[in-house]
């Protein structure tokens, strides 16, 4: 088997994190999974959401968009038709999931962090390069509100990373690119924090249902990709941004 | 540990399936697992959707609601809020994929099936007894287009069923009810065909990330939950219908 | 004539009321008259809307639904339509204008309680059954009020029922179904309470016009009826739920 | 008891029909009910709905609308808001068939008849009002289609008109204004046609219950009033318009 | 060349200004530029929009509407359609911001007006006749205020008017109507106060691009209108209401 | 005066075009116009609107968003909202308006080529750095057709800029930054094409109206830095990207 690629099945593809990638949000990182490249802004609210209020705690929430030719045939613009998509929602819920599971709520104060996703270049893995690149966002704006006195210390307790894998022409392969992603048996995203543990766990049978040795090789692709994943994450972070 | 319904750990509550409900759809079934109760119809429409035509095959496909006093707290009706949330749309999304994987959709010729789930008593675990109810509506819909002759033979390959389990006050159970979900470190929903091939793992941490070893305990008592739904689903389809 | 289900021109359906059907609304009701069946819960909030506050009196208010396939052919969701049709807001007008009619609003306080109507199973009917039904919900939701020692005594001044009469084939009709209803040259929907009365008569020519001797006799008809309504109201209510 | 305009009980308002009120419309009244203004304007169309193609037959409609000052106080624009309240649906719906019953569709050909009544100035009855003018301007455009030879006949088989009656202060009075109506005990829209027959009656109690005696009262002033607005549309559609 | 309508290019239509047009509305205008008929309300409220409140200051903001059969086809109401056109979105921005400039908005204290306007004949120029009569609507309104004691002056510094100019058939013409417009090589719109100041100019090439020469020519055209118009402004506002 | 940039009145930003910006468009363009950054895409598609079939021609549209965080503050996402903004309907018709002015219609043949605009950092200024990069996105596109042989010779008839002029504290400036653009007295956004020719005037005065002389300042301002955006097209195209 050959990946179309010509990556080996647990090779994953060059990622890239730009740190400030916008000048006006608390946290801007351009995610790049190869040629999937989607923009990653925190933005920081002192309130939280009407549920919230008086319970001294903070909020993490996700928005998810791709542009409209960010894929390889024009998709009509949600904001002109008038509603966001099931898969839309599905993705954003599953990023804000993610990226809460890296925050002490209580510890952020009764602050709101929004890390929107805009895809503006799509090859497979948007919500995998959402997640990582958006948990970099988030810790750029944690450190914000922590530098101009908001808060007292961070309350990032890990990083969260995530990464796809699939079963492609019977083979498991790490971090799928869309010519994979459109033709695999089976699809995983898994989501694990810095410290090894699983956030989340999605894998659907595309074609044909996956037997249970398959998952386990699937899983065990995805740590070795995420702990790599954390790696990139922490190496950015450690830069100090021109 | 004890269970609050004092149910063992690896215990479905009673499920109970009872078809031809409503006097309409092709296939109608009241799914209760324990006090959920869904009703599932399985309507026949003579045509596929746009994206299909011309392509020999047909589509099963489903929609989600529950009525706004369902639960606990009334919750403003979707209608009237004049759009599906996004829990709505990504459990109908979850209902459709699983579903068709029970049916050769070339084998189902051009014919649409839609099964409509809807939650009139909720009790937890409502998208996995809508999955396991809504696969025995799908199968009497399915015989009724082989009775009238629409179709030759029937295009179910595998009856589907689906079951959630957790992990709650640190013990891994089956088949959560509302007072478990609601408190459960983590929760994942589990779809298998009755070949044992796994169709969808959604396992998500809710308070604490699990880890691989929490992650084995529930695969196996889901597997055993499905195993067992699979043979309530296979005795409430030989029984014939008053 | 004879009508098509073999009853006489005066003869209700069979009505039944099933207290208790769902176990989280403080009101809960099965009714069915014939084929007919109605979910109506009625469920209280202790507050009033934005146009009542202040003012020291309750509201009730209505809101009805079809499951997509309660009917012959299946209709699309309004959820996912993204608005409700004319029919469903002018039905759902209907049913809280008359369950208003059964209450003291000054003694409710301020509560509000919002009975839904959500019709499962349709066969003609499905308005007259959601008041009948719907007041029962709306009795027992008040005498939830009275016992949790909210208000300190019942705010139901009468009961409300509601029938429908129409001619077909030229003979006045008591509550038609729908192989008459679809057929009929008239249809009135007559609302009154349980002291004779009148809350809302609506009728409306379907083929031709109808006579001021046709409008007496339905009339007559109705009135008829709605008097049995109340009696299967009142021995519903007299039973001590299981 | 006097009434707040100094009018007999079974006194109409002035009523005024304005033919040709705008130019563009194949039928365009201004209807006047004293200080109640509808525009009135019938367009044609050369194809039907849907649901009625081909099957010989044309189709009659209408919408209904208020300028957002016309009351009052200013409501909000229903265009602005996204959505046509409940109200304005179910009387749009009530002028549609009350007008559907002045025409033989069948002898209406393929063609549609759309009209529009929006309502510049309110002050009680507009809905009354509305389809007493529309149905004027409906004629017009019947005789447009007969003048350029779409048509070989007028298929107006009679003129429809409505009137609303209720009680107030304790006396049944006719064709309520604002004064009247918002403090009515009963209203009542009565449409019936120039031959006499009933078309709709829609009687609400908006305070108390109504008896059979306020019911017959109420509809004897109806029926007296529709029989003179008939006699105003007959003058109207008599004169050779400027 | 010669203007369909026989005028001389720099012609404007018969203007004619009703005041008190309709009852409710504090301001009430009903302007016409030929055939062109818009009803513009002033509607005042004592209150000011969320993001001005507590700056001591008013309002003033417009709404824009066509009848769906003010035009020669009919067209859909916004109102069904569930939402407003960017033409309608755009129209009524630049009337706000026109009637905007005629007010001193600190001097208004926190009231806000909006000015309504519905076009019930549309031949062209709806917008300039909208701004031209919503002003004097405007000044109606304003004076209310004056004149019940909720401000002390009136904060109008200047007439607003707006007249459209264009090259039609290669000649600069003034005031457009529907037969020009729809023909016209370019389309300006241009929006001056009373003191010969420029609150907004909205050229547009419909065909080939426009040189400077005709641009100035437009312009000049466009100020002699404009001066015209202000008078029929002031001659209204002289005037004392009937 | 000087500018908060320091740049001379008649001074433009840094103007820069990326081609091949992203791999899917036809055509795909990075504008920068100093701070401020647009994405444009142009989209190939093999057939006409609606309205157009049939004509033998072909048609430009174009779309605009602004990711949430592009601006200072977050805005809300309009597709979250569920519909899009006035000002980014009235922008996006801008964009189209222009664009079409750059081609012969009738030569692109049957094809829609729809141009996104998608601000990724607001600094004042998107909607003329949309067009100017959207034009030769537009021109990408367009050579893109011709080099598939789908139409035989380039359309494009000129090239189209655009660029803003104002009055900033006293003094006519070019290309408003946002520290600009929110404090000018007037604001003006010019377009033109290639040959001199006015495509689009849109003079606003935000503060005070503008005088006719510093109208002619402004026009002045804005014929030159268009002549210069032009240029900066021009060498764009000439060279082969990468």
């Amino acid at each position: 088997m050959s990946r179309p690629s010509g990556r080996r099945p647990e090779q994953l593809r060059a990622v890239k994190l730009t740190r400030n990638y916008t000048k006006h949000a608390e946290g801007s990182v351009l995610v790049e999974f190869g040629e999937t490249k989607v923009i990653c802004t925190a933005s920081v609210e002192n309130s939280v959401p009407r549920f919230l209020r008086g319970k001294g705690q903070g909020w993490v929430t996700a928005e998810y968009g791709m542009l409209p030719r960010s894929t390889g045939e024009r998709m009509a613009r949600e904001a002109s038709r008038g509603k966001q998509g099931g898969r839309t929602l599905e993705i954003q819920r599953l990023i804000g999931r993610s990226l809460r599971a890296a925050v002490d709520l209580a510890a952020l104060g009764e602050n709101t962090i929004t890390v929107d996703c805009d895809v503006i270049q799509a090859d497979g893995g948007t919500r995998t390069a959402s997640i990582t690149g958006g948990c970099v966002a988030l810790a750029d704006a944690v450190q914000h509100l922590v530098e101009t006195g908001a808060i007292k210390q961070s309350p990032i307790t890990n990083m969260v990373a995530s990464v796809s894998v699939g079963i492609f022409k019977g083979v498991p392969v790490l971090d799928l690119d869309y010519a994979e992603d459109s033709n695999a048996e089976t699809d995983m995203n898994v989501v694990m924090n810095s410290a090894g543990g699983f956030i989340e766990v999605q894998g659907t049978a595309e074609e044909a249902p996956f037997s249970e040795e398959e998952f386990q090789q699937m899983l065990a692709l995805a740590k070795r990709g995420i702990a790599d994943l954390v790696k990139v994450q922490k190496m950015a972070l450690a830069q100090t941004p021109s």
